[in-house]
C-alpha cells in the first residue's frame, strides 16, 4: 500500500476533503501514475452536483491529468516506469470492435467497470481508512498517485511540459477534435461556437486550424468575447442582446446559416438553435456539451430533411493512444496554445477554490499541481 | 389556350373532380408536357388533406409523372419538342449555391414560387372557367398537360416505358437515393428500414444496390413482408409482436445497433425508434418519411455524443437533371424492379379510387394512364 495525498468526493455536493489515501498496486495490465497536474474541468463538478447517473461515492474525481509512471502491473507491455503519460478516460485498446471500426473512438474494453467507477477486475485501487474509494472515468486524477488500465494511458514525449498538456487529457482536446475530427471541417467554412468556455474556445482553435473563414463566437458573457478573438473568432453574438431567436440572426449575418456549428455547453435549447443556425442543404451541427441527466433535444424533422446533420463528439473523436501525442507536438509548438486556458495554478490544497472560480465562470482552467 | 383533362383538387379533403382545365403556353424558359402516365404518392394524399402548409386550392395534385414535350417557350434551349421527359419537383438549375455545393440536390432556383403553387414569374399556366388554377411541387402531374420549369425537367430516354419509370418522379428515387446518395451505405453493412411502403420498398432495393450483408424490414403489417423478402430483405420485424422499445428489440438481434435506419413513414416516434437502434459509435439514421405539420422528433443528446447520427434525404439526394437518366437506365435493366410497385393501373377518371386504395393500404403504387 503507498499512501497519496488525494482529494475525495465523499458525498454529492460536499466540498472535496484533502486526506491520506491508500493506494494499492498496479494489478495486471494496470499502470500506476504519480499525478504532476491535472486540470479541474465542468464535468467534475457535474458529478460531485450528484447529478451524473454514473457518479458514485466517495469518489477521486479528476479526469485532465498528466504524470509519470511510478509502477507497472503484470503483463504490461506499452508503458514502462519514467514513462510521462497522459491518463485517458476513452481508452483504446485496438482490439475491441470499436477501436477496429475505424468510426469512432469510443473503445469498449474497460467501459462497463469504468461506469461503476471500478478497475476492469471489478474492485477499487484506493481505500481509505480500509473503506474502498472509487475511482472516476477510469482516471481520478485529483490524487497523487492513481492506477488505471494500459489500456487508459498515452505516452507523450518527456520533453513537454505535463503541468500544461495535462489539459490535453480532456477540454482542449475535445473542442479541437470535434472540429477536425468529428465534423471534418474544411477550409474557407463558416463556423459558429456555442459557449466560450474551455471546449468553446479548443473549438476556435480547431477551427483556425481547419482554416475555416469566419468563425463566429456565441456567449452570453461578452467578457470571453477577448479571448475568443485572439484565439481566432472572426465574429461575436450575444444572445442577451437580441429579442429574436439567436438561431434566425445567425443565419441572417451568414445568408443561410452556417456550414458547422458547435454546442460547448449542455443545454438543450442551444443544441437545437445550433443545429437551426446551420444552412439548409449541408449545414452540420456537433453536440459537444454534456446535458442534464433526462434532458432531451428537440427539433422538426424538416430541419434533417432539409439537409442539416446532427451529430456528437466524445472527447473529439480523438483516439487517445495514437492520437495525443500529435496533439501534444501542436501545444509544444505553439499552434495549441495552451497558455491562454490556464487562467489559474494553485496546490491541491485549494482544490475547492478551484471548483469555486469554475461555478463564478471566473476561470477557464485551473491547474492543480501536486 | 390549350383544354386539358384534368383532376383538380378544388378544396381540402373533397374528392377530386375530373373536369376540362385551360392550360397557357408555356412563357419564357417553361415546358409543356403531356402526361402520359402518373403515380400516386401519399404526400399528394396528404396535401389534399388540408394538412400541409404549403398546400395552396384549387390545385393539380400529382408529382410522379412521365410525359413528351408538347412546346417549349422561349430560351429554352436544353429540351425539345418531342422529348420524353420526368418532371421534377427538386429543380437542378445548375447555377444556384445549392447546386454548386456538391453537397446537396436541393435547388433553390424555383423553391419559392413553387411553394405558392406558381410559376417562376408568380403566375399560374392552369385556369377553369377563367378561375387561376394552382400548381403542386411544381408539376401538377394529374393533367393531361402541364407546364413546368425548363430547369425542373429531366429529359430520359424515349425507349424507357413512360406508364413505368413515371414512379422514378419520387418514391422510387427518394427511397434508393437515401441510401445510396444521402447515407452512402457500405457493402456488408447492417441496415434497418422502417415503413414498408412504396419508398421503404425502394430502400430495401437500395440497400441491396450497396451490398447490404442485413436488410431488416420493421412494419406493423406483416402483408408486406413477403414483397420486402422478394426485394432484398434478409429480416422481418413487426413491432407488435413485442412489448418492449422496438429500438431494443433491433438492437439485440443485431449485437449492438444497425449501422443504418431509414425512416420511411413520417412518424416522429419511429424517427425516434430509427435513430435509437442504430449502433453507438457510428449507426447513422435518416428520415425520409414527412411528418405532421408541428410534430417534432426528439431524443437524448447522449445518442447522438455517444456517436450516432441524425440526417434527413429529400428526393434521395438525387439531382434529377444529371442523376435520373442513370435510375432510368437501372429500371430498364432490371436492376431497379418497377413492376413490384405498381399494383394498380387505371384511367385518370377512376383516380379517387387510387386515393381510397393507398388509405387502406391495398396499394403500393397505382399508375393512372391519360
Amino acid at each position: 500500500m503507498l499512501k497519496s495525498r488525494a482529494a475525495v468526493a465523499f458525498a454529492p455536493n460536499e466540498p472535496l476533503r484533502i486526506v491520506e489515501v491508500d493506494v494499492a498496486p498496479p494489478k495486471a495490465g494496470e499502470v500506476l501514475i504519480r499525478i504532476v497536474a491535472t486540470g479541474v474541468c465542468h464535468t467534475d463538478a457535474y458529478t460531485l452536483s450528484g447529478a451524473d447517473s454514473e457518479g458514485v461515492f466517495p469518489c477521486i474525481l479528476g479526469h485532465e491529468g498528466g504524470g509519470i509512471v511510478e509502477a507497472v502491473g503484470p503483463n504490461v507491455t506499452t508503458v514502462k516506469v519514467g514513462d510521462h503519460v497522459i491518463p485517458l478516460y476513452t481508452a483504446e485498446c485496438g482490439e475491441c470492435k470499436f477501436c477496429k471500426s475505424n468510426k469512432t473512438n469510443l473503445c469498449s474494453s474497460v467501459r462497463a467497470t469504468q461506469g461503476r467507477g471500478l478497475m476492469p477486475d471489478g474492485t477499487t485501487r484506493f481505500s481509505y481508512q480500509g473503506q474502498p474509494i472509487y475511482h472516476y472515468m477510469g482516471c481520478s486524477t485529483f490524487s497523487e498517485y492513481t492506477v488505471v488500465p494500459e489500456v487508459s494511458v498515452a505516452v507523450i514525449p518527456r520533453s513537454a511540459a505535463l503541468e500544461k498538456v495535462c489539459l490535453l487529457g480532456c477540454g482542449v482536446t475535445t473542442g479541437i477534435g470535434a472540429v477536425l475530427n468529428t465534423a471534418k471541417v474544411e477550409a474557407g467554412s463558416t463556423v459558429a461556437i456555442f459557449g466560450l468556455g474551455g471546449i468553446g474556445l479548443a473549438a476556435i482553435i480547431g477551427a483556425k486550424m481547419a482554416k475555416a473563414a469566419r468563425i463566429i463566437a456565441v456567449d452570453i458573457n461578452p467578457d470571453k468575447f477577448e479571448t475568443a478573438r485572439q484565439l481566432g473568432a472572426t465574429d461575436f453574438v450575444n444572445p442577451k442582446e437580441y429579442d429574436r431567436p439567436i438561431q434566425d440572426v445567425i443565419i441572417e449575418m451568414t445568408d443561410g446559416g452556417v456550414d458547422y456549428s458547435f454546442e460547448c455547453v449542455g443545454n438543450v435549447n442551444l443544441m437545437r438553435a445550433a443545429l437551426e443556425c446551420c444552412h439548409k442543404g449541408w449545414g452540420e451541427s456537433c453536440i459537444i456539451g454534456v446535458a442534464p441527466a433526462g434532458a432531451e433535444i428537440s427539433t422538426r424533422p424538416f430541419q434533417l430533411v432539409t439537409g442539416r446533420v446532427w451529430r456528437g463528439s466524445a472527447f473529439g473523436g480523438v483516439k487517445g493512444r495514437t492520437e495525443l501525442p500529435g496533439f501534444v507536438a501542436k501545444a509544444q509548438s505553439g499552434e495549441i496554445p495552451l497558455d491562454t486556458f490556464i487562467t489559474h495554478n494553485m496546490p491541491l490544497e485549494e482544490i475547492n477554490e478551484a471548483f469555486d472560480l469554475m461555478h463564478l465562470g471566473k476561470s477557464i482552467r485551473t491547474v492543480i499541481h501536486f
